[in-house]
This record gives C-alpha cells, sequence and structure tokens, in this order.
C-alpha cells in the first residue's frame, strides 16, 4: 500500500464539516468518494482534525492508502478537476506507509476573526464572526494567554457528541499559544491594491491559537469567554478558576462556526518518501 | 425633495448586475426596492457606475430623493436590516438636491484581479480570474500605461447593448492611471495572521484603473488585451494602433466579470449638506 498527504483549504459555509455522514455534503465524505473514483478502490481519507459545520480550513491535512499507481501531482490535478471549488487540495505527496494525519500530529494551529467595524462588508460575512459592540480589547487580549499550558478543559467541551480528537479520553490538553491580536484594514495604502479584495472591511480582532490538540468546541468556547471578558461580564482573572470548575455552564457561550479556520497542522518529522 | 447619497459594496456573484431587470435580482432594484418601502414613495435609485452581472463593488455610489423625515443614519440602518448580507451601505448622507451620482462623478477607479497560483483558493475563486499558465508580466506592466490619456476606445467596447456611461454618445475616453500590480501573498509573516483569511492565496496580478468614466466592457477589454500581450500574441506596441483601428474584433477578449470591482468614485466637491 502506498500512502499519500494532502494539504486542504476549504470554505466551510455549504458543507455539514469534515466528517463523512450519510446524505450530507462533507469535505471528507467528497474527498473519499473522489479518491474511489480515482483508485477504483474504497478508500478513506483520515483528517488531522474534524473541523464541525461552518469551520473553514486553510491547511488541513488529511492522508489516504492504496494500491494505485498514481503519482502526488496526479492525485492533486485530478483532485482539484473534480471536487467543487470550495475545496483545493494545495499539496500532494506520498509519504511513508505509518503516517496518519491524525495520529501523527504534534500541534494544530486554529484562527477566529471577529469583525468590529459597524457594518460587515459583503465579502466577509461568511468569513468572520460580525460583532460591532463595545469591547474592552486589552481585557480581552490580557485574559487569551492565561489558557495557555496544559490544563483541564472541561468548562471549554462541548455538552455532547464525540470529541474532534478523542486520541485521549482525558479532558487535559496543552496549548501552546493564545493571543488575540487586533488587525487594522490593510489596503488602499498609498493607493497600491491590497490582495485583500475588501477596503470596505474594519478592523478585526483576530484569536490565534495552537495546541497539540483541542476538545470539540474548545476553541469557540474559549472564544466565546473572551467575549464575556469584552464585555465586562468575566475578568481575565476569572479564567483560571475555570479549568478546576470543570463545569461548561460556567462559561462563555459556543461563538458561531463561520469565523473559525484551521490553519495549519505540523507534524514531527518529514514524512514524505524520497525527501532528503 | 430630499437628496441622499449612499456608499455602497457588494458582492456581485448572485446578481444579474447593477441595473434594474424585470424578474431579476440586480442592486439597483434591491436598493429601490427598500427605498420605496422606508419612504412610501416610488423610489429610484441612481447609481454611478452600472455595474454588469458577476462585477462586485467596494465603493459604488448612488443617490435618491425623497420626501421621506428619515435622517441619514436611520436609512443606512434600515437599508443594511432589509438588504440581503451580500449588499452593505457603507455610508449615507444628505447631498444638495442637484447632485446625480452619475452625472456628477469626476473619476471612477475599477479594479481587476488576476490570481497567479497554480490552486486558486477556496476563497477567492468567486473574486479573482484564475490565469495559472505562463504570463510575460513585464510585457503586460508595461502596456497597461500604454492606454493613459484620451483615446477613442471603439476597439475596447462592447459588442452591442447600452454603455456603461452612455453621457456620451462619444467613444472617446479620459483614462488618469492604468496601471498592472503584483502582489505576492502578504499573510502570516512573522506567525501574525493576515486580516485576509487566504493564506493559501498565490500571487495576483490586480490591474488599477482610473478614468472620468468608460465605455460598457471597457475595463474588462484592457484587461483581456493585456493577458494577450502577456500571452505573446500582442507586443505592448501593438496597444497605441488599435485606438485608430476601432474595431473591436482587433483587441483581446472581454475577461469573465467575477475579478472585477468598482473601487470608488470621486465628485468635485463637497456635495453634503451642513459640511463645514
Amino acid at each position: 500500500m502506498r500512502n499519500f498527504k494532502l494539504t486542504v483549504a476549504y470554505d466551510g459555509s455549504e458543507f455539514h464539516g469534515w466528517q463523512i455522514q450519510p446524505g450530507q455534503r462533507t469535505i471528507q465524505g467528497a474527498l473519499s468518494e473522489i479518491a474511489g473514483k480515482l483508485t477504483g478502490e474504497r478508500v478513506t481519507v483520515h483528517g488531522a482534525g474534524r473541523t464541525d459545520a461552518g469551520v473553514h480550513a486553510l491547511g488541513q491535512v488529511a492522508n489516504f492508502r492504496t494500491r494505485s499507481g498514481l503519482d502526488p501531482g496526479e492525485f492533486q490535478r485530478a483532485f482539484n478537476a473534480l471536487l467543487p471549488a470550495t475545496i483545493r487540495v494545495l499539496a500532494a505527496e506520498e509519504v511513508a506507509p505509518e503516517f496518519h494525519a491524525r495520529w501523527q500530529a504534534v500541534a494544530k494551529t486554529y484562527r477566529y476573526r471577529i469583525a468590529r467595524g459597524r457594518v460587515v462588508s459583503p465579502f466577509a460575512w461568511r468569513y468572520a464572526l460580525h460583532y460591532p459592540f463595545s469591547l474592552d480589547e486589552a481585557a480581552m487580549a490580557a485574559a487569551a494567554p492565561l489558557v495557555e499550558g496544559e490544563h483541564d478543559f472541561s468548562s471549554f467541551a462541548a455538552s455532547s457528541g464525540s470529541e474532534a480528537d478523542d486520541r485521549e479520553r482525558s479532558p487535559v490538553r496543552l496549548i501552546f499559544r493564545s493571543e488575540l491580536i487586533r488587525r487594522e484594514p490593510s489596503g488602499g495604502a498609498g493607493g497600491v491594491p491590497s490582495v485583500a479584495e475588501d477596503l470596505s472591511a474594519g478592523p478585526e480582532l483576530v484569536y490565534v491559537v495552537r495546541g497539540r490538540s483541542f476538545l470539540r468546541h474548545m476553541v469557540r468556547k474559549i472564544c466565546g469567554t473572551l467575549l464575556e471578558v469584552g464585555r465586562g461580564k468575566f475578568r481575565p482573572e476569572d479564567i483560571p478558576p475555570l479549568f478546576e470548575l470543570r463545569d461548561r455552564s460556567r462559561s462563555g457561550p459556543t461563538v458561531a462556526p463561520h469565523g473559525l479556520y484551521l490553519v495549519s497542522v505540523e507534524y514531527p518529522e518529514p514524512w514524505r518518501i524520497g525527501s532528503p
């Protein structure tokens, strides 16, 4: 068997999430169906993270095993020819047989966008949470790093359902980086157009979190809690006790999925066959 | 009668262009219908440029006249509450009675985006022409400024139909700036996330043109001609003779609408009532 690694971007707006579900349009379903067509085999494409319905990806990683003789470039072109334009295979490579996109991942980075302009641009409404109301952004920025480190994230988990990363039954997770950044619109300075098409976009808050793995809804619950800090319902110092409480009803709400992006997935070493 | 000026952004993907047409979803139709509802009057919203089906706007300008007692902020909020999320009123102000978005415009700026990456991102395919093939970009950049100045643009006009700006029957138009810019993806440097959500985006060519007014399809015909320069079918020095030929079959093709943006519209003086 050969093993192929795919780096995949998708606009999650029109999908019922990553995970294959009968009768639903899902990313894993679309990729697995096409992999089956291309190889004539029954193929399951395994992803690093099971993104929920509406969540986007800039660099999801997946792998599948096959006896096919196609090379990685042929797979990439064929996938992109058959997939909808809302899913793109950015890279394909052959990897060692033991590579598994999910089990071998050592870190994942997620990003959550909060549009702060009074009006949300027609180009951003599918891709950022619009929150035009008053926020203590300094308090939010101070609170964000307080989830770094190893903690019991039970207070930030989904109420039910499978976890996004159920490798471990334990709700303890390790977060390397948790940061809230304010971004001013970059476009149009000096009359030079930005690659970002949207000069009408206002400022944004971008929450970036990098960790080994995450509980289901964890990033969105952290964001919801940071918004509660911004609204003055929590202080930054209320965050650490939430780890002790292990009670999801005590943290903030789960914010909407359309602001969330799986940015990248990291692996411990080059898995590519034939890499130097 | 009072006169209100609107600055409007829209994602043109799902509209049959600006101009009102029976039985079609158009921007002017949506705005006029809502203006009618808000005022209880029969209102036509006049736009500065009649963008074609699929063309986007970052800063279209429009105006409408009414006896309504609503103030500009009330109009803006009401429009945005009733419009689809793909159309946003970015600003509203009361202007002098003689202001007309189209007749008083002294300059308009359009932009055309050409995605140059091998794979087009799932977030860009609706918003840029994907042209991954080899192009002599230096020749294109040299050719772009050759349309600056006052010329007969008959070779760059639509084959039929009304002109985008039919103020003048003459096909002579004045172009202040015509420039092709290469933009590398800006995102992710130093680990700081870009406001642009799309780190998977490759480099782009952005054509920027500012002129007093434009013939219908003119920007897209100029872009199609620049692409022919890039492909080696024209040299830059083949551009100026096209003005003499006055034959649209001799220039390049009309490129797809979804890469085109009406960026801004300029007026000669502050028309706002009560401005200092």
